[in-house]
């Protein structure tokens, strides 16, 4: 096996033509193994390996420099660059994260994880590098799927101004995570037809050489197609046709469920985990679809995630005209959103919180100042949603929750959920963003007083003395379990509160409290640093109520398990009503 | 005068040929008239009265719908909506804001003020339209220097995924505010220099149709081809060009200094302000090219907006590739800032406070995650800042200060500021940025105690006892005058401090003052809601310690006097020093 004896990119370079192909397969093989076992981006990676050796056999990393776009295709380059025992070896599965890392390789540039950002900080390296008088390539790799992006977008536009070496591989494999949405993909279905003569050309209209790649997973065309643009004194694109899920005929059949996978049984493809219960994207698209069938203007936008809302290709077609996917484009999902609703739609946005984060001045101008009613669902903005160091759920309240006229609201069930989504959908007078519950979906089939548009009134679900507990949303199960702890301990019943308001606070309830209790809690599943918290502890500061606020440090976490940082921030209900008792 | 007879857009179709190039003039002259002596946008409307006329002549305003990019190019349009007087008659100046307003007009359907949102915003417009059956035309008009921003590229690459009415208006004057950056501007030239008929078009690239107007100031031109796309049943482009300050020749040959205008002698086109003291900008390019000239791997940025920093053209000139202008693409410019410094370079980005929004998502992730060492200087990021709602600079803090490994400094004086700055440039460790005061420049010749690696240190500038005021930034002359009034009027010296830094508390500090304090106060030049006052509450929330936190209430302001803001805001000196000693 050739993988086993790659310590860097020095070994790749020293194996003749014929060994790199099978090289290549051995990759794939290793990606097949470790993928079925733990899960990962997949298609993208498999599509990947022949460029991946081209690149190290062409370009002397890492003082050249590769940066890949969203590092759903670094895992061959990890492989190559002293890191294929996190492949090859079951017990090194985790030695690495799944996601571009300069903490473990020199041969890594930036920790990157969301898309469309490889050619706007390639340009950054290649900028220093000019002031410095250094000489080295800089290679940025970006997918096509990305490129729809703004920031990419603006990269393509901005990188011939730098006039010097700037080398952008386009990996076109056809494929976003879900299909392509947009008209520069019919530009790229041209120059793939024309084997790249196609006159009208998008790199060339943003000032950018050109170079084309009909078979990119093909070697002997690589490996000339990168050594012509080495050393290049212009930006130039290197366009490369790969097969998404390249070697695996599942993936390669179906691209959208490989995009990224569980671990699953590498003979027959069938996924090895199965959910039970109910889950919120499965509940939003039965919603969305009956509320579709009576309402022509209700329209549910994704940007390039359908399966966020639950919209499989199935629920799709069903909706017709009334599903927009806007691709990788989150600001264009914002406004797009605010258009229809300023014309008398029905805009539903569903999106990441982690992704929430590429459209903050759209929310803010296009959105908010324009105070126009769409719904924008929020998943993922918990705890309990992913943990690589990119993809955090628990900084959207500070960003969000403190823009004028945005209403966010914190549902605590499935049926509270439904109650705010109608009200939302139907009402005219504000935006309005809704905080998803992380976690398992609750459901207590309790009827739900649903009058929203009485803004920041909160619902006292339990009247006691002394102690007001302020649980907010994904968090009020555990305010439940605090309450009754500290009623069995002190023979005491607290107050509960369920905010279901986050961005603003019920100052008449507040107001009373204050007369009837000595100290507040707050819970939120995220950061304290501009959160609810310290709304509240702001409203109590000129008075004698003690305020304690309970949720995360500010800081960047990783690859971390939910427990251990519950505990670490002492957001463990019992830890809370110890501290609570203790006063 | 036919102006003065233009109620609406009916009496623009009722004029002959002749009489709507005069109207132009008219217009002109109004433009001229108004502006010299109330200040505004001036070369992009002057440029667009043709254009105006034309969109007006052929489609039906107000069930056709048109969005105007950034705002720029409205004055005219309001004109002939109904708003001419505010343009005609002096006393009728500020009846009308400076941006589209649905507020003022049926014929205006959205507030904007930042660039590169009129096709997202009218791809919504356009698919509600679809939804609801109805078959209004819905345009779009975009300046060329709007083009760059990733909104508008995402917008130009999803509009024609609607396959229904849409009709781009291209508005070519050949400028940004400052000259334009980024390869699209050549395939514009190209356009230009073929009569549109190259074959590598950006716009035919993103898979829309497209027409080509050579002289968009001549109504023989425009008139024809807004006729020859209406009712289109696809996306369009209508390329035309036009000449940004037409009509005056002052701003025909300078258009930088054109772009906007304070009051100005319309016959020579000298300012009627002018200035007296310093300002931040020119200490900031001083010191700038002073350390350029020592260090070749200091590099300024700016995103369309080199007045910011300082750099007029010739300071550009003298910068040479030591500075760069990404053209109007902020999130490009911190990715490049985040790339250069990782390569060793020393970037400083210089953004207003407003436009710092459009890049959340590259701070947080290209950014903080990756930690790398650049500077970015914050400008208008006060009350004393811009005061359109589309302008503001109050949300700053809860924007940035939570975003995790960003230091986020305040000075106080000059002397303050060109120290963070020192240090912020010289260090290797962390993400800063400085949050410009507003106002006049202090200078109090005071030596700074400048080791800001110790985060998160507050300064106490006066030692007293029982109240401690904690005046942040630019409002730290009121802290001053809070502790003097206080000294007088009760006789006890209260601690005043200066926090320094936005981001981060200075526990110790705050722990001690508590054993000698019973009441703190935080004083911030921004929004209360998720803000730097919220975090002293959130400290002290759980001893005796009295928190009073003084900044603005969360909501959009428009058109306003600072003093009337502070006021209602109980933020004058006398009003805070009045509430403590009432306490």
């Amino acid at each position: 096996m050739y993988l086993e004896n790659i310590k860097g990119p020095a070994d790749v370079k020293k194996l003749p033509m014929d060994a790199l192909a099978v090289l290549a397969n051995e990759m794939r093989t290793a990606l097949l193994k470790k993928l079925s076992a733990h899960g990962g981006h997949f298609g993208p990676n498999l599509g990947f390996a022949e460029a991946t050796i081209a690149l190290h056999y062409v370009f002397n990393s890492p003082t050249d420099k590769i940066v890949y776009d969203v590092s759903h295709q670094t895992y061959c380059h990890k492989m190559l660059t002293g890191r294929k025992d996190a492949f090859l070896y079951p017990e090194k599965y985790d030695d690495v994260s799944g996601y571009s890392n300069p903490q473990e390789s020199a041969h890594d540039f930036f920790t990157v994880g969301h898309t469309s950002t490889s050619v706007s900080l390639a340009c950054g390296l290649a900028k220093a590098r000019d002031l410095k008088g250094d000489t080295e390539n800089i290679i940025a790799v970006i997918g096509d799927g990305s490129l729809s992006g703004g920031e990419a977008l603006e990269g393509l536009d901005f990188a011939s101004e730098l006039q010097s070496n700037l080398i952008i591989v386009v990996n076109d494999n056809q494929m976003s995570i879900a299909e392509n949405h947009g008209g520069l993909y019919r530009n790229l279905q041209l120059l793939r037809d024309t084997d790249g003569q196609a006159a009208c050309n998008l790199f060339k209209s943003f000032g950018l050489d050109y170079v084309f790649v009909k078979d990119g997973n093909n070697l002997a065309e690589l490996i000339p197609a990168f050594t012509s643009v080495k050393d290049s004194k212009h930006p130039v694109v290197v366009h490369i046709c790969t097969q998404k899920g390249k070697g695996f005929a599942p993936a390669e059949q179906d691209k959208e469920s490989w995009h990224w996978c569980m671990p699953f049984d590498p003979e027959t493809g069938k996924s090895k985990v199965t959910f039970s219960g109910e889950d919120y994207s499965e509940i939003t698209a039965e919603y969305l679809l009956k509320k579709m069938a009576v309402d022509k203007t209700v329209v549910a936008i994704t940007s390039g995630t359908p399966a966020v809302l639950g919209f499989t290709e199935e629920r799709r077609k069903q909706a017709g005209k009334q599903f927009v996917d806007v691709g990788i484009a989150e600001e264009t999902a914002v406004a797009l959103a605010s258009g229809i609703a300023a014309n008398g739609g029905k805009p539903v946005y569903g999106v990441y919180s982690t992704f929430l984060q590429r459209t903050f001045d759209q929310l803010s101008q296009d959105l908010c100042i324009n105070n126009n009613p769409a719904t924008i669902l929020i998943y993922a903005a918990s705890v309990y949603g992913m943990n690589d160091i990119t993809h955090l759920g628990i900084y959207d309240i500070p960003m969000i929750a403190n823009i004028p006229n945005l209403v966010y609201l914190a549902p605590t069930t499935k049926e509270e959920y439904l109650a705010m989504l109608e009200w939302s959908v139907e009402q005219q007078e504000h935006p309005v963003a809704i905080r998803v519950p992380g976690g398992e979906v609750i459901s207590d089939g309790n009827a739900v007083d649903a009058d929203y548009s009485r803004l920041n009134r909160f619902a006292v679900t339990e009247n006691g003395s002394k102690t007001a507990i302020l649980a907010l949303g994904t968090f009020f199960p555990f305010g439940k379990r605090i309450a009754e702890k500290m009623k069995a301990e002190t023979g005491v019943q607290p107050t509960l509160i369920n905010p279901r308001f986050i961005s603003g606070l019920d100052t008449d309830l507040l107001q009373e409290l204050s007369t009837t209790h000595d100290t507040v809690i707050t819970l939120e599943d995220g950061i304290l640093d501009g959160g609810f918290g310290e709304k509240v502890a702001r409203f109590y500061g000129n008075t004698r109520v003690r305020v304690l606020n309970y949720g995360y440090k500010k800081e960047f976490l990783d690859r971390y398990n939910a427990e251990d940082v519950l505990r670490e921030n002492r957001l463990i209900p019992e830890q809370i009503a110890e501290d609570i008792i203790s006063l």
